[in-house]
């Protein structure tokens, strides 16, 4: 058998031992509000996932940036209530629920519901970056008046 | 832009909506007690997924199988308290701790505290199938008094 890398990350309610809270990106982006830990796959050990699992936390009244990308997103609430835009749908989201964002949908987290929103969210490690649309990307696929009103940019 | 499948699957505690309840393997196994749910990456419409996102509960008492296999799991505690054995060593485990569990390395989670014991647990979408040891392979890496007394078999 191989070596043994495998470990327990001891948490404390929405932090981890060990692990430091990051802010969301590192470049200048609209979002509000966004902290993440990266949990698991991208230290030196943990090279053998093919997937990263990260923790992101958006404070009340904040957002994460309104973006699309091809890589896919596999999402876990785990703490609060919010919403989703996932393209030209909104979506009430709580505890537990689970979210796809699939390839090229414009989506964006919002902690609109006076509480902290936390989530797990799941990555390919290598993947590409993330795009802001352009006025006529969100023209074409958005229509419903809800979802535009829902927008920061 | 591509086709937007995107979507939530609301959850209801430790439930999903529109998902099934399975048992853990099919074949049988040494495990007792233990349910699953496939969050995403099964379904024809979330083939973009190179990972499945699955949920797993360990009834009070039960456990998993004693196994291993050469791909990764990122693991998260998202129910109760419990423990688990990761080759040689036992560790307590309650919730939101991250576990990875490296190629290899012998595992079983124990819901052992008198209450379910839920977890996420993340794969890669091709993967090899586990193998429940021989005891030589257990003698090779498990000297630990405390893990072998824990071992269900």
């Amino acid at each position: 058998m191989e070596k043994n890398n495998s470990k327990v990350i001891k948490a404390d309610g929405y932090a981890w031992e060990g692990l430091q809270r990051r802010e969301y990106k590192n470049e200048d982006r609209c979002y509000k509000g966004v902290h993440r830990y990266s949990l698991l796959g991208e230290k030196e050990d943990e090279q053998q996932l093919n997937f990263q699992t990260r923790y992101f936390e958006v404070e009340a009244d904040g957002y994460t940036s309104f973006e699309y990308h091809r890589h896919p997103h596999s999402v876990i609430i785990l703490r609060g209530h919010g919403s989703v835009i996932l393209g030209n749908e909104l979506y009430e989201i709580s505890l537990h629920d689970v979210i796809y964002i699939s390839p090229g949908t414009l989506h964006q987290f919002h902690a609109d519901k006076g509480e902290p929103l936390g989530f797990i969210c799941i990555v390919d490690r290598y993947r590409d970056r993330p795009t802001l649309p352009e006025q006529e990307d969100i023209s074409d696929v958005i229509h419903s008046g809800e979802v535009l009103r829902k927008i920061k940019r």
